[in-house]
């Protein structure tokens, strides 16, 4: 199921906070760690996701209008926290929540190969 | 001048399209090259950063209501481009135009050095 998913991100990825497969809508379907740790209470990540899911779902339909193609992944990046989101499908996104410290580019690597393992299962 | 840090992006970055110092009004203040690619023009760059530019402004306004704290980087990959936008200073920012196969490590570390040289001149 997609915890098992998300704990492959969790594991996989130093640095990792937290991390959702979420609708545009801004509803997550699944969030892992289940008890948020301190760090991302504090930084109110599930407020940021639900307005980083809104920025996610103009980028996609902005896109329909460019010649850049479909938007794959978006990455918001403040001082506290770095987010990672990575498109699904048409209705939903991977979610990940980095420290700024945390690894980058393995977060990117595995949102990639993480991604279409949970379309098959939405 | 800009014309200088932009082509030390352009020389330092594989794969580099384009680049721009923007206003968040969707207004390049310089570009290189100055005779577009024909990549470029295919994808329509410049119709595409003036809607990235309009996401970027939002991002930094919803931040202001977050625990995240200011937006530093925005990045939106598409099929066919990779785009990064690093902040300058309130009212502009850097953006680069890449390859799907370019060094985006590389952007991100060139902007991010590039950024407080540019910030010095506006």
């Amino acid at each position: 199921m997609f915890s098992e998913h998300l704990k492959s991100i969790m594991d996989g990825v130093e640095g990792a906070i937290a991390c959702s497969v979420m609708g545009f809508d801004g509803i997550a379907v699944e969030t892992l760690p289940n008890d948020m740790p301190e760090s991302a209470v504090q930084l109110d990540l599930q407020a940021a996701w639900i307005e980083f899911a809104n920025l996610m779902s103009q980028a996609k339909v902005t896109a329909e209008t460019l010649k850049t193609g479909k938007v794959t992944e978006l990455s918001i990046n403040s001082e506290n926290v770095i987010t990672l989101l990575r498109m699904v499908n048409q209705d939903y996104f991977l979610v990940v929540g980095l420290l700024p410290s945390g690894n980058y580019g393995k977060a990117r690597y595995v949102l990639r190969i993480t991604a279409p393992k949970v379309a098959k299962e939405l």
